[in-house]
């Protein structure tokens, strides 16, 4: 299936742990980014990152180069990330949600590289130079560094939350007031029988249900449900002693 | 430093691996979450995940609670998060972004639990019961269940990319999750002396109107009035056998 991504390339520098390896390429998949490169990663985490939950056929097809100018060669545009803060960035420096437009723009016609720095170090200064711009994402100033794995579904998450992906919504349709308000005269029958009811100020007691009845906002469901409920509690507090409820069919 | 996420509570739901309870506080960490809850987590996950990279003080303070219920007794809005596709859903779902942006709202004025299940099953049809509505991060179909400690991470990013919560909106104060419990409670009390409640399906009914109770959106001032209501109902309905009602001349 062609997905938004198939033009990024996700590009890991020297990591270390293979769970992070693992996590990223999980996130690749979930998210539909099928290209994962490696530049020099540590031997061991390459070998046991294959085996990434629900993302083995994206880390077989991974590529592993051995500089970050290899890995990026044939990307027009080359985006790194940072937590920055750390050092003096000779770079211009991007919020993630405006660097993120930029790259989803370029991601219709062009390749994109994305680079991840090691989990100690980061980018460093040889690998940004290699990047057109850094993007950041907006952690707190007092704790900026984020876990490899997270900040690549992140980054991924960004890249793909406003695409076309197809509205979810579980949406019932709103009761019709007929349903409402038979719902309403149940109810107030139900409380009456039960005592709730006072007889001076019946009249107000039965707009003030309406407009709670109102507020509940039901569905076409939810609407029957309740009756069906109320029908019931009716059933059991059995025919009124001496007079009708204020509307019987 | 006073964060505006300083009202979120994140709660983990029998959370198996350490590393993800670690992942999901360190996430915390970055993005200004201070308030960790988790539900019957494994013990050997919760004791070890104590070590959590960057997050020690957050996960110090970590809450343990035997229910659902009890986790999120003190919140306003309770939201659970779903890979959905598994199953059929009773709740509505709604995208990230979309969700996201209610729950930045509703964090300027009041406290909001957001749920994330284990990492084999998810969130349990009980557990979703206790929600209001569902998240569903946008990820593809044929891979949709992310890694736990990556969905915590990209939720508090969809809540703080925008920068601040927007300001307090009018309305009326929601019901506390502890309040439509009790009314949940009272209401599967009714019915069951009405003879609504089949013996053999009496937790489904009690899960259904666990969730028919959250769709009503109570406010407070409702989640009163319909307490009011019912309990006349019940003293109506006469005592059980074995034990008084809770309100007698």
């Amino acid at each position: 299936m062609k997905s938004d991504l198939d033009n990024l390339r996700v590009v890991l520098v020297a990591t270390r742990n293979p769970l992070n390896i693992g996590a990223g390429a999980r996130a690749m998949s979930n998210f539909g980014a099928r290209h994962l490169r490696l530049v020099h990663p540590y031997e061991v985490a390459f070998r046991e990152a294959r085996s990434a939950v629900g993302a083995a056929e994206l880390m077989a097809s991974a590529k592993e180069y051995a500089t970050v100018a290899e890995a990026v060669a044939d990307c027009r545009l080359v985006v790194g990330t940072t937590a920055a803060g750390r050092r003096e960035l000779q770079h211009e420096l991007r919020q993630l949600e405006q660097g993120g437009r930029t790259i989803r723009n370029q991601l219709g016609a062009r390749r994109v590289a994305l680079l991840f720095g090691s989990e100690k170090v980061g980018l460093s200064n040889e690998d940004m130079s290699h990047c057109h711009w850094l993007i950041r994402i907006p952690t707190r100033a007092e704790h900026g560094s984020m876990n490899l794995g997270q900040a690549v579904a992140i980054c991924l998450y960004e890249l793909v939350r406003s695409g076309k992906t197809a509205a979810v919504k579980n949406g019932k349709e709103h009761a019709a007031a007929a349903d409402l308000e038979r719902l309403t005269q149940v109810l107030f029958e139900v409380l009456d029988r039960s005592g709730y009811v006072k007889p001076r100020v019946a009249a107000a007691t039965e707009a003030k249900l309406r407009r709670m009845v109102r507020r509940m906002n039901l569905s076409d469901g939810d609407a029957e449900l309740w009756l069906g409920m109320l029908r019931q509690i009716q059933w059991k507090l059995g025919a009124p002693e001496s007079r009708p409820g204020p509307k019987e069919d």
